[in-house]
């Protein structure tokens, strides 16, 4: 007896006549005496399956939610406009044990324990086929653009200049970090004439912070490119990428997401607003104290200012003071008009939410190194970040700038998930680093 | 002054009139009183850029080799078929401090310290732009193939079972481990109903190896499928993947291969060979000892018979003795001939060197757990293993399976290099975390 075709749920409605294999799990049982009908579930939808043969009854007698089973039969017209499966033999019955690890309203730590069961979740397994579509809308945008793909390290020896956030490790009697970025190593791509690179994989942070938004490990979006004007070339780069996306999904996923999570994808045809930073407190300060960064508080409000005056999720806060940016930041032309220095930065938000951190690096081997002794001291400059970053400037470096975009961060806004949690794989917390 | 439009090097025959800007970094000067020409390079290739414009000589007198400039001008007829660029003003001179970092004949860990400038060789360039085409070319096929891309963490509480292979590193008051193979994550996500998944991201392993083709992190290609009969339809599987990505790197990129590298990529029209691991080792074997797996020697020793005999530069090597396949391995139905227990397991083999190991999984929860006390012990059963692997069988987990292939190994071979140091875009060693 050879192996039947496999059809999709989805699938099934095109089956020609002839034997098909329907392959998946079961979600629901009902059993008279002389007849079984399961509901069975596949990574593409659901389908009834009937049996009224002894032989079938006797086989998917241990038949219960979650089981899985590989039935072969024929396709049928069903009840209603549907299809169903006669089931003629049971090719894999595979009972799941009971209890079951999870119920309905189990506990978030269980729930991220048994993640292999929480999964089967159609909604939650619909997330990950969507962030799947979000990474490959990425590359296919990026590659046309001229971008290539690198994989930079993830071992590092630099990165402790940053202090606390970094986890480290022990490696052959000595001691090295993750990284937290992967910047220096795409500006290393830069230096040697890659033009346009990007890299999807995890960054790390050693923070302690249980928010909705932090996850000690996350799939990180950086994109760097070379021989840009000022961070305009970035920001525009990264509206034009977040609208391809944006369509994509909509076209993809847009009626699914509707039906699983009742939102509907927007994809913006109207410019993203750009807000420099001094006109941002402007508009949300609750008081006068001066500063040089948003709080999470300041974000939301911007948000929800932009959303209600300019029609617009998106928006981008420019030219943030130097005080609280990195020392690779390039300082703007000029100061600001607060006295501040100003840079050539931005984040971007998204509903209320920090999506994006990017800027021009400045490339100037002098005012680099000076920045650097500003911010870091002397000490630093002698050590890792002066021979493996700072002296790749002295050989005709480029003018060039980044982002980053936290993908699972991304996933959460697109699909009005509560957190992290939800959209990691597998998620990675302060408190949690298994399974 | 406006911004010239970019020209790269390659499309700059086919400029209109009009000025354009060539940007990259210069290769060769040549000066006489009143002429400057300058060989420029950017990542298309390289133009001739002349001018005899006082101003413009002026402005290029710090011009050296690897000094950063953009030149712009007018495009018109060169020397021979060519074209070259009639420097009109440059509008950025970077130069490159004196000495270089790195000469024609410097060291290998030399080479590794000033990566950003070993790579500005057009041939280390290319090892990276036709990486990131293979990678393009297995995400389009494996898409296609209904596969979607995931990102499995890197940080995990397992992975202590297998010894000492393993990176650890504190996490918050604990001790968690680097991943050797996110194959457990996968198979979670096979349990979850994902049905085909695929991951390509670092991974990491703490050996004390200093040959050619190991690192302590690469990336990898993981694939994992479910519902699958054995391990044949894996190695179908890749055998198709591998197919589809030389013919994709052949029509890209093969001239170029041949020109920098010397090498023809011949994607293959012929089945791989599959040769059972028994009949294997009689073909190569030097001595009597009975053993379980091939040596490094071996390995060799195969390919090169079977290249001289079947024609073949592959060969999948199968159905492995049990003793040196891990406990998650499916066991073959009855016995190999000699007497060893054999399992639905293979190797393939590229120019007599490793790339993937892969094999069916042992998804029947009882046997599952047989093999993992014979291997383990009743101890690790309790622990993590049982816990978070183990115990995900015990619900309908469909039959699957999978391999990983190494990406920086498969462009060693690929492009004829002679260790992975060239492939890894910043390699990690035993000695060697830095830059």
């Amino acid at each position: 007896m050879g192996q039947a075709e496999r059809r999709c749920a989805r699938d099934l409605a095109a089956a020609p006549g002839g034997s098909v294999a329907v392959r998946g799990w079961v979600t629901a049982v009902q059993r008279k005496r002389d007849r079984v009908a399961l509901t069975v579930r596949d990574h593409t939808g659901e389908v009834r399956c009937v049996s009224q043969d002894p032989a079938v009854l006797a086989a998917l007698e241990p038949a219960t939610p979650h089981s899985g089973v590989s039935l072969v039969g024929e396709v049928r017209p069903g009840r209603g406009e549907g299809v169903q499966l006669e089931i003629e033999r049971v090719e894999s019955m595979l009972p799941a044990a009971d209890p079951l690890p999870l119920k309905g309203n189990s506990a978030a730590a269980d729930r991220l324990d048994y993640r292999y069961f929480d999964l089967r979740d159609p909604e939650r397994f619909a997330i990950f086929k969507i962030f799947s579509a979000v990474e490959t809308a990425i590359r296919g945008y990026l590659a046309e653009q001229g971008f290539i793909s690198i994989h930079a390290p993830r071992i590092t020896g630099g990165g402790s200049e940053s202090g606390a956030a970094v986890f480290q490790l022990p490696y052959f009697g000595e001691t090295a970090c993750l990284v937290q970025s992967i910047q220096f190593y795409a500006q290393m791509a830069i230096g040697a004439g890659f033009d346009r690179v990007f890299d999807i994989g995890p960054v790390f942070r050693a923070e302690n912070s249980l928010t909705n938004r932090h996850a000690t490990e996350f799939t990180c979006l950086h994109v760097e490119f070379a021989w840009m004007h000022s961070h305009e070339d970035l920001m525009a780069l990264e509206e034009a990428l977040i609208r391809h996306v944006l369509n994509e999904v909509a076209d993809q996923h847009g009626e699914e997401i509707e039906e699983l999570f009742g939102l509907r994808v927007n994809p913006f045809e109207a410019p993203i607003p750009r807000i420099p930073f001094a006109r941002a407190i402007e508009l949300v300060a609750d008081d006068d104290e001066p500063r040089a960064q948003l709080t999470a508080r300041d974000e939301r409000a911007l948000s929800k200012y932009v959303h209600a005056e300019l029609g617009h999720d998106f928006v981008f806060v420019t030219d943030f003071p130097a005080e609280e940016r990195p020392f690779y930041t390039m300082a703007a032309d000029g100061e600001g008009a607060d006295g501040l220095s100003e840079t050539r930065s931005f984040d971007l938000l998204w509903r209320g939410v920090e999506i994006t951190s990017g800027c021009q690096r400045e490339h100037r081997s002098e005012r680099l190194y000076d920045q650097a002794r500003a911010d870091l001291g002397d000490a630093a400059l002698d050590q890792y970040l002066g021979k493996y970053y700072l002296d790749m400037f002295n050989y005709g470096c480029p003018p060039h700038g980044g982002f980053g975009i936290g993908l699972d961060r991304f996933l959460m806004l697109l699909l009005g998930q509560p957190s992290l949690q939800e959209t990691s794989f597998v998620f990675r917390g302060p408190e949690r680093f298994t399974p």
